[in-house]
């Protein structure tokens, strides 16, 4: 049962909740049953206000003396950002990215799960792929409705990607994460991520060329 | 010649040039000269306000009657995010997605250039994949040095992850960019962007949920 959440929280606290998660898992699996605030902390290499904070926020309080509780934080964090059933996702453009991101994801377990790809390479459409089926574009709207999709990844060629915007729309797809260099704009209730890998390179290589001007300017 | 930049730009500007500067190259291979904030706004779903902050806080000022000059301003944005030499980008790990990164972002004839991968598979080691070299991990910091390679990317399994912090302390590496699900932490002076792809495929979910909710209470 999801707590009855009126505003949502805010991106960046979502983002860090998804990491402590993971890190809570990898403890919970080392047999850890209790963590402190400074510990987590440390770990994503932020401050223990920072994490109290984005805890706090969630409404989530905690037995100081041992520490949080790593189950019982786990399954609040659960409840925070799961669905109650498994979401299901597409993937557009089945290429190299796409089948990295497959593998990567599917065998991790979670409650997002890709399971089906579209392309129009007739080497591909009509073919399993990393355990799921390739489907030509064509089928898309279908598919979606068939399958209960409501995520959506592009990673199609760039020079083809604001051909997606019309089908996804229609589709009836709820979120789009983009990671192809073109950004897309969906109508207000369509969520969405433009995620350029590029674009992070980009920002580490800015900083690294600031922290070199800084010392030499030392 | 760099700007004698003091500050550095707030990392959200940061990513904000790099996308404008995408924009802006596609623009101009158009053969389209000129562009207004509103348009390049609307390009990238946010406000023409936004991009003219974007721009004041660069110090870039346009001639407001036929909008911004698409190549001065790229010039401008060059400046700004790029060494004045190509900088030099090593893979650790060279699985599927590392392979689908270095395909992809070699391919767009940037000022980055990833240059050499990393692995300890004998399968991979000694061979050229992609277009790089891969050397063994044994080699890292001989090759970090004389390859002038400054900024890595970790997409070694998440297991192995947090044992190559001491190597790329110890060769000298200025900027990390980590995929796996471990977030890696550095001292200060080493600029790292953790980056679990599960990250933004849970936010999108998350705000996929939150929107769900609301027309569930309309």
């Amino acid at each position: 049962m999801a707590n009855n959440i009126s505003a949502p929280i805010p991106e960046k606290t979502v983002e860090r909740l998804s990491e402590y998660r993971r890190t809570l898992l990898s403890c919970h699996r080392q047999g850890i049953t209790h963590i402190f605030s400074h510990v987590l902390a440390g770990m994503h290499g932020i401050t223990a206000v920072q994490v109290r904070r984005d805890l706090m926020l969630i409404g989530f309080s905690s037995d100081t003396k041992k520490g949080y509780d790593v189950k019982v934080l786990i399954d609040f964090i659960n409840n925070i950002l799961d669905s109650e059933t498994t979401t299901n996702i597409a993937i557009i453009g089945m290429g190299h990215l796409a089948q990295a991101i497959t593998k990567y994801f599917n065998s991790k377990g979670l409650k997002l799960r890709i399971i089906a790809s579209f392309d129009v390479d007739p080497a591909k459409v009509g073919h399993i792929i990393d355990d799921i089926p390739c489907y030509h574009m064509d089928q898309f709207e279908d598919k979606v409705e068939n399958l209960d999709i409501s995520i959506v990844i592009v990673s199609s060629p760039t020079e083809v990607a604001t051909e997606l915007v019309v089908p996804i729309i229609n589709a009836g797809i709820k979120g789009v994460l983009n990671f192809t260099s073109v950004p897309l704009n969906f109508p207000q209730g369509i969520v969405v991520e433009n995620y350029d890998i590029t674009t992070i390179l980009e920002k580490v290589a800015y900083f690294v060329k600031v922290n070199e001007e800084n010392n030499n300017n030392n």
